[in-house]
């Protein structure tokens, strides 16, 4: 069916029959395209009957659906004209796994970072009714988004100004990781209330009944309205709130969710629907396992084995480290957001159950909460990825740094990213972290450096950043490491190589190049990019060679321009280049294809020297 | 009585009518010390009483007492051995207008962004928890910063995971501006039902008799629990997040609130003792505008007139301009976070109410609704100070900027700002701002430039950021203001000053001085830090005169480290020096005294200039 489904319009002329038999189609599609091409699997699965249901009912591109996050999209990329590009998806010049602008009308926004799109959608919804226009707007946000703050901040507004909107709660009792706090407990209550449900209908349609009238008998009625709302009593929050509640719905049923949103698109006022989903719903091992098949790569659908095994993460080895800490250091404890399996730091909720936070989506307390452990005399590490770090950078600054606590980030996923493109580039860290005072922030050349820089950490009282990639070179030795001290790698005569973190291997990689051309490079392993080693600038001044540096990361406001500030203040006269990631949003490719489509492999970088050298070859 | 309180022990000794009188000396201090000294006087008239019922109850330094946002604190300074530095507050090397870690062993931290307080007090709470240390954790949080997302993430949490802590939500029905949203009209109920309070009281006691039993009994003692809960209607909101609510209790009621602390203290899980106070208590003008007394210049205790009127402020020109713009133009918005009267945008809500969307402490979300208001066709300003900006950064970049939604950011306060010191500085954002892609950033000389970056904003179809500090030169000419060009301001063959915003005035003051010493300095204003001017760059760089940048924020990271790459990458072989912050946190002191302190000022500049000369005066 799905081949002949160009756009909308052809989901709403589907019979009932026809949209279960789309429904199975599409879920079959999506599990054979992420074996393929991995990407967002459970989420994905869990929403194609919603997916349907909305499409049934709302006039995109007029209407707007905003999907939180955008890991859910792929039945709305499907039936949206997309189809045939689905086998593209994360793959360069392919589709996106995220809803993009530029990629179908029918996308309201660009997403890729959680609990934003009620915002999003207050701000259409109240655009639409500025200018008078006719059109609905509804978010999709998934339980584990609820977590996020914004979330609040948007329905703290909603619910006062009473913009009409619908806001798609889809509850798959699940985010990322296992769901926490006590909104998840109070979902799960109001999951289990299908007893009152019936009850809660009829109460509903007897409330929806009572007229307008006189003031008096619209007292006495507003009334009698509390005592009856009062005893709904699984909708405590979104009343509190001022928002309408309808729910809970079974998500996986098309019929009653078009029903329900027929009714509810006229409402004049916000309203949540609250839809309850399967993760991974139709595809055993993704039911059983939702979190592992979040995010996957290719793998084999009936046996549910990845087809190639990725190095060990840097992540894991980072934990185990902090395990063996723990044993000796009561102090030691874990804060995450969501990201404890991402970032390897289940590995020390197993062991140090008690020690490990995870305090959901919600990386802005996260940091507060690990600055009030330090201060409270622990020895915080907040594991996060370096893209949702950004959602922290006030706290950071505020709450962390100016008390000097000492918490120490471990920067997942910094640099380029790859196949999850523009939303989750780790290219940005350096540049915004070494604004704020009193961070040192390094970046390990392998696990060997890594260790050492967790090792010194656990000594250091005061804020520390230690940013790294998925993985890293392996290095059984635990390097010594010394706070602001960089390392000579190779010593070169004709030009010099500065690196942080894994671009060390590039500059190795590009010395190799450059011997075969008879260059000699020098390659200086930067591993701190602040404090920056003075002396060693100082010394490198002095030898006036050329000198490239490489990071992983923006060029503007990044570790290179400081160099060349510092070099410059130490009488340095020669040339510099610098080579990193431009003022761009980088958009979905493999690792490597990102990094030689910005000129920041080897071989870009043995032909910056080249030039450099004036030995251009042309 | 101040003068012999020399730490809370000495509260302890108080009797009851020894404690009043003891809020009345305080408050009368408190008026005349804010009248001479400037600050924040109607939240901390407010919370006299409330400061001494905490001190009566718990033993800072052992206990912790954390401020949300910290203008509160002032009571608190004068009862932890502060009382005679009083008169320093706010001036340089005297008392900060804040909590600080350096200043006192009974501040439990740096304070002054909102919201942050029950995420802190909850991390103290788990690390008291975790080492078994017997100490109370009690952080105290306005209705206004409740609004903040972190808050509802902290609450989620605590709620979830019920660590002991009690958290004062201490209700003056009012933030900076006059509170918003949903959450408020909550609260206002809460606040009103003073008729249910015995009642709730009553309910209260007897499910607290409910002894442990066996399972059958507890089920039905807890679905009996559960009926009477939902009739205690006022806690909807704190009951969904798991957290325990008592209240609403008379914030000047000294004794009662003794009371309440003394029993909340021995809860073995998380709390929110409700207080309601009055804002600006006990002095008449204060209490009835509250919102202009919130932050004061030195004033007429009497009058309440202002002692010295400052300039007009930039802001206010920034209004006047979009109200003019507004009258044709539909589609622009104003949007801001509890500053529309600190940007002067209360203004703009004055002609326009229906476009003027404050969203109460919520930067993140105001962000992010202005990115759907312009999804939704609409032309929207974001009206923020800098330093509260910062809590924006990722939906800056990722809701407006990867979307190219066309919101214009006027920045206010940029660059240094004087008496609130470290956590009030606007001097970061040119460095995280210029990381963003899609994003212009400009700065205006005077307020002719405001009004022409402006009209420029209302035309351009992309995201862009008008930074400027609170008085800017005035200037009746709108100046015509082109993309990314900048101006050059005055020609001089001996060396060369690029300057943006406010510094383009000291620039020009620097220029006077060095022609007394017979050098001839050019000035640039480089009016737009993104894109810079690289026609005017190429020119610059093959003058080769000694350039020095001026900038009014970090130099790490900054506009001038990014000339330096750029005019090496056009070939310029001479000196660069640059001139801004300093990576550290800057004290509260005058914005001169900043300036000066920080080499920021023309003499400074001067110098720099004639050194880069090998013209030093010894």
């Amino acid at each position: 069916m799905l081949e002949w489904i160009k756009s909308p319009a052809d989901v709403k002329r589907l019979s009932k029959s026809d949209r279960y038999a789309l429904s199975e189609e599409i879920r079959s599609e999506m599990l054979e395209i992420v074996s393929e091409t991995g990407g967002h699997l459970a989420s994905n699965l869990g929403s194609v009957e919603l997916t349907i249901a909305l499409h049934s009912v709302f006039d995109t591109p007029k209407d707007k659906i905003v999907f939180d996050v955008g890991h859910q999209a792929y039945a709305h990329k499907m039936l949206t004209g997309r189809y045939e590009k689905m086998r593209t998806i994360r793959k360069k010049d392919g589709l996106s796994g995220f809803p993009r602008l530029e990629e179908s009308e029918h996308d309201a926004n660009c997403a890729g970072h959680a609990s934003d799109s009620i915002s999003l959608a207050l701000g259409m919804a109240r655009a639409a009714a500025l200018q008078e226009e006719d059109k609905h707007i509804v978010c999709v946000v998934g339980d584990g988004a609820l977590t996020g703050g914004m979330c609040y901040e948007a329905l703290n507004d909603a619910g006062h100004t009473k913009t009409p909107m619908i806001i798609v709660l889809n509850d798959n009792a699940m985010s990322i990781s296992s769901n926490v706090g006590a909104m998840s407990k109070h979902l799960t209550k109001m999951r289990q209330s299908n007893a009152y449900r019936q009850l809660k209908q009829n109460i509903r349609r007897m409330l929806e009944k009572i007229p307008k009238m006189g003031l008096p008998v619209v007292r006495l009625l507003s009334k009698i309205r509390d005592v009856f709302k009062s005893l709904l009593i699984n909708d405590l929050f979104f009343d509190a709130m001022g928002i309408e509640y309808v729910g809970p719905v079974d998500g996986h049923d098309i019929e009653e969710m078009i029903r329900v949103f027929d009714r509810t698109k006229r409402y004049d006022e916000p309203v949540v629907v609250h839809v309850v989903t399967k993760k991974g719903r139709g595809y055993a091992l993704a039911e059983d396992n939702a979190e592992a098949y979040h995010g996957v790569q290719p793998f084999d659908t009936r046996s549910g084995e990845e087809k190639k095994t990725g190095g060990k993460s840097t992540g894991a080895v980072a934990a185990k480290k902090l395990i063996s800490l723990a044993e000796n250091d009561g102090r030691i404890a874990i804060v995450s957001a969501a990201m404890l399996k991402g970032t390897g730091m289940d590995a020390f909720e197993k062991v140090y159950p008690e020690r490990t936070f995870d305090v959901g989506i919600a990386e802005e307390h996260a940091v507060t909460m690990a600055a009030g452990l330090a201060l409270g005399g622990m020895k915080p590490y907040v594991a996060m990825y370096s893209t949702f770090l950004q959602r922290s950078y006030d706290q950071v600054m505020m709450d962390v740094c100016l008390n000097n606590a000492p918490v120490t980030f471990l920067i997942d996923r910094a640099g380029l990213s790859g196949a999850d493109g523009e939303t989750h580039q780790g290219i940005y860290d350096i540049a915004y972290l070494k604004t704020i005072p009193n961070l040192v922030i390094a970046s390990p050349a392998d696990t060997g450096e890594l260790n050492g820089m967790i090792e010194l950490s656990h000594h250091l009282n005061q804020p520390m950043a230690i940013r790294y990639p998925k993985s890293l070179p392996a290095s059984d030795v635990e390097k010594k490491i010394e706070t602001g001290k960089w390392e000579s790698m190779q010593r070169g005569g004709d030009v010099l190589l500065i690196a942080a973190g894994r671009m060390t291997e590039i500059a190795l990689e590009a010395r190799r190049m450059l011997l075969e051309k008879s260059v000699s490079a020098g390659v200086v392993n930067a591993r701190f990019i602040k404090p920056m080693d003075e002396t060693m600038l100082k010394d490198i001044s002095k030898m006036n060679l050329p000198v490239i540096v490489l990071e992983d990361g923006v060029v503007s406001g990044g570790m290179g321009e400081e160099i060349m500030r510092k070099m410059r203040d130490y009488g340095f006269k020669g040339r510099i280049d610098l080579v990193g990631a431009p003022d761009a949003f980088i958009a979905h490719a493999s690792i490597s294809e990102q990094t030689k489509d910005n000129h920041m492999d080897a071989l870009s970088v043995s032909m910056c020297a080249l030039k450099a050298l004036g030995k251009e070859q042309k």
